[in-house]
C-alpha cells in the first residue's frame, strides 16, 4: 500500500525545555519575535520570565494574549497584525494559542488578511515566519499538524491548512501541563486518543502514520488515568504530551472520522469543549464502528493492550469512567433537538470526516447517532 | 529522560513512486536539477526515462555518474561543480549516490569546496540546494540522516555533517531494489539492522528515536530472509526499504556503537563492503554487549520478537546463516594483523562510536575484538 508521511518537525522533549524558547528562537536566526500566549500563563509570571530571556538573547519580543476560548476571526486578525515585521512566532498554550500562532506566522508573510486563505480560497504565502510551538495541554496535537481552526465572521468554523503552518521546532515540557485541571486533562486526553484511533483506522489510514498513531495509543492508555488522578505525576504528564504530539502527526497524515463529524456538528449548535464533544461522539459510535472488524481496528486494539477490536467499546467506556468523564452536554444544548444535530452532521464541512470513516455512514446512522447524542443529559 | 528528535523529511513510499521524481522536483519549485545516479542505473534506461520526464515538466536536468564504490574526494568535487547554478539535487542509487548528492547540494551553495567543510572545519552554507533522495539499496539510511561519508585525499574516511544535508523529500520505491543481488541485500540489510540496534541501545538512546529504531528492527527481522531468498518479493523489499529508512532516522538521532568502530577500522585497512564489515563486527561483539543487560537491550530484543537480550547472539548468528552471509574478509586483509586492526580501532575518528557503546570498551576488549575479527578467513 503506497503512502506519504508529511515532514515531522524537530521535537524537544523534557522537563524545563520551555526555558529554551528564547535561545531556540535566537538559534533559528530570529531578531524579532511575537509570542502568542494564553493570558493566564502570561500573567502567572511566565511572560515576565520570557521577556527577560529574550532580552538576554538580544532578541526583540512582543506578546499577544488577546484571545479567549476557541480562536475567533478578530483574535486571528489582531495576532496577524502583531506578527507583521517579526521573523518568528512562538505559540505557547492550549490548541487555540498554537492555532493563532500558526495562522499569524503564515498570513503575516503576505499582504492579505486571514479570510483570504480560509477554506483554501488562496494558497498561503511562500515564506512564512518561523514557528516554535509549545503546547501546555496534551490534546489537539496542533504542534505537529498542518491544520488550524478558527471561527469566522458568521460563527462558522473555518480552517487554514498548509505545510506552511507547520512548526520549525516543537518543545514538549511536562512541567507546563501539571496545572491542567482534571476535567480538562481527561477531555484533552480523550481528544488525543480519538485522534490517534481515527487516524489509525479510517479509510486514509496507512502504515507510515500507524507508527505514530499506535505509539500514541500506547502512551495515552498508559498515562491518562494517572494524569487525571495524580496531576503532579510528571512521568504520566510527559507520556500524555508525547502521545498527543504523535497523535497530531497521525491526523496530519490521515485525518479523523465520525467522532469528529459529531463533535464539529455539536460545536455548530452551541459552545462545548472540543475534547468532551469528541469523547462523547466517540463513545456513541464505537460499538457501531468496530463491527467493521478490519485489520486496522484489530491493530489499534492491540496498541491499546487489548486482544481484539470487539473489546474496544467496553474498554473506552471504562477508561472514561476512570477519568471521571461525565456524559452530559452543556445546558445550552437544551434548546436543540436530534434533528438539529443531524442537520449539522450533514453540513458540507462535516462530510470529509464522515466519508473517511471506515464504515459507510448512512443517513439512518446519522439520525441514530444524533438521537443517542441528544439523549444525553444537559447539565454541564 | 529529555531527548530531541531531529526533523524527519516527507517520505513517499510505494511501488512506482520513483516515476514522480521530475514532478516532485517541479513541485518543489526547481527549474534546474542535477541527478546524481549510479552509472549502471543511468545506463539501464532509467537515465533516459528521467530525462524525458524532466523535459515534460519543463525542468532542465543534468546527470552525474562519475563515481564508483564509496565516495572519493574527486567525485564529490566533480558533483559539487556540476551542482553549481542548479536549484535541486536528486540522489538516486546506493548510499554513495545519496551521500554525493547531499554533499554537492550543500557545498554548491557556497564558494568553497568540500574539504572546507570536512570534519566540521567550517559550518555549511545557509541555503543548500533542495534535495530529493531515492535509495535503491535498503541499507545506509542516508536518505534520512544528516551524515555523509567520503574518502579524503590521504585515503582517510571523512564526513560532512549538518541538518543542511537532509532531504526535502524521500522516495522509497521497492521496485528499484528487486535487482539487488542476494549478498548485497543481506549485507545492506544487516547494516540497517545494526543501525537500528545500536541507535536503540547505545548511551545516546532515547524514547524519541526508539519509536523508529524498534519499528525498523521489526520490519527488517520480518523481511530480510525473504528479500535475500526471494528477491522479487515486493512486499519484503518494501519492508526492507522502510526499515532501513527508519533505521536512518534512529542513527540520525543517536548514532551507532562498537560494531561501527570495527567496520570503520576495517575500512581503514583495506576495501571491504561496509554492510559486511558491520555485520561481522556486530556478531563478534554482541555476546559481550548483551552482558550489559539494560532495559534498552531488552526492549530491542522484544522488537526483534525475542523474549530477552540473552537470546540475541544466537538469533543474529542464525539470521546471518539464513541470509547466507559468509564469515570472511576480502583477501587483501591477509596483509594485516590483529594489532593493525586494534590500532585503527583506537584511531581518534573511531572513538565517538566506541564511547557511545553502552558497555565501557576497555583496551583489552579492543584487543580481543581485533583478534576475533582477524581470525576470520580471508577468502572473499
Amino acid at each position: 500500500m503506497p503512502f506519504t508521511t508529511s515532514f515531522v518537525p524537530e521535537i524537544r522533549f523534557g522537563e524545563g525545555v520551555h526555558e529554551t524558547i528564547a535561545a531556540s528562537a535566537h538559534a533559528l536566526g530570529a531578531r524579532s519575535v511575537l509570542v502568542v500566549i494564553d493570558g493566564f500563563l502570561a500573567a502567572g509570571g511566565l511572560g515576565e520570565r520570557l521577556a527577560g530571556q529574550f532580552d538576554a538573547e538580544g532578541v526583540a519580543v512582543a506578546f499577544f494574549s488577546g484571545f479567549a476560548g476557541e480562536p475567533k476571526l478578530a483574535a486571528v486578525e489582531a495576532a496577524t497584525a502583531a506578527a507583521r515585521g517579526k521573523d518568528l512566532v512562538v505559540g505557547l498554550g492550549g490548541g487555540s494559542a498554537l492555532d493563532i500562532a500558526k495562522i499569524a506566522a503564515c498570513v503575516a508573510a503576505g499582504a492579505d488578511g486571514p479570510m483570504h486563505y480560509a477554506l483554501a480560497a488562496h494558497p498561503l504565502p511562500g515564506r512564512p515566519l518561523r514557528k516554535i510551538l509549545v503546547p501546555t495541554t496534551a490534546g489537539t496535537g496542533s504542534e505537529t499538524s498542518a491544520t488550524t481552526i478558527f471561527t469566522g465572521p458568521e460563527g462558522k468554523k473555518l480552517w487554514i491548512w498548509g505545510p506552511e503552518t507547520k512548526a520549525d521546532l516543537v518543545l514538549l515540557d511536562p512541567a507546563l501541563t501539571v496545572t491542567l485541571p482534571a476535567n480538562l486533562t481527561a477531555w484533552c486526553g480523550l481528544d488525543a486518543f480519538v485522534h490517534a484511533f481515527e487516524a489509525a483506522t479510517n479509510r486514509n489510514a496507512h502504515a507510515g502514520a500507524a507508527l505514530y498513531a499506535h505509539a500514541a495509543l500506547g502512551l495515552l492508555v498508559e498515562a491518562l488515568e494517572t494524569a487525571v488522578n495524580n496531576p503532579a505525576d510528571r512521568k504520566a504528564r510527559g507520556k500524555m504530551l508525547l502521545g498527543a504530539c504523535y497523535a497530531g502527526i497521525a491526523i496530519d497524515n490521515c485525518g479523523t472520522a465520525i467522532a469528529h463529524t459529531i463533535s464539529h456538528a455539536l460545536a455548530g449548535l452551541a459552545p462545548v469543549h472540543h475534547g468532551l464533544a469528541t469523547a462523547l461522539g466517540f463513545e456513541a459510535t464505537l460499538g457501531w464502528l468496530v463491527e467493521a472488524d478490519t485489520a486496522d481496528l484489530a491493530a489499534a486494539a492491540r496498541a491499546c493492550g487489548l486482544q481484539d477490536a470487539a473489546m474496544l467499546p467496553g474498554f473506552v467506556a471504562d477508561l472514561m469512567d476512570r477519568c471521571g468523564i461525565v456524559r452530559a452536554l452543556p445546558a445550552a444544548f437544551a434548546a436543540f433537538t436530534a434533528e438539529d444535530l443531524a442537520r449539522e452532521m450533514r453540513a458540507p464541512e462535516n462530510q470529509p470526516m464522515r466519508r473517511s470513516t471506515i464504515r459507510a455512514v448512512a443517513d439512518a446512522d446519522i439520525d441514530a447517532f444524533a438521537t443517542s447524542m441528544m439523549a444525553l443529559p444537559r447539565t454541564l
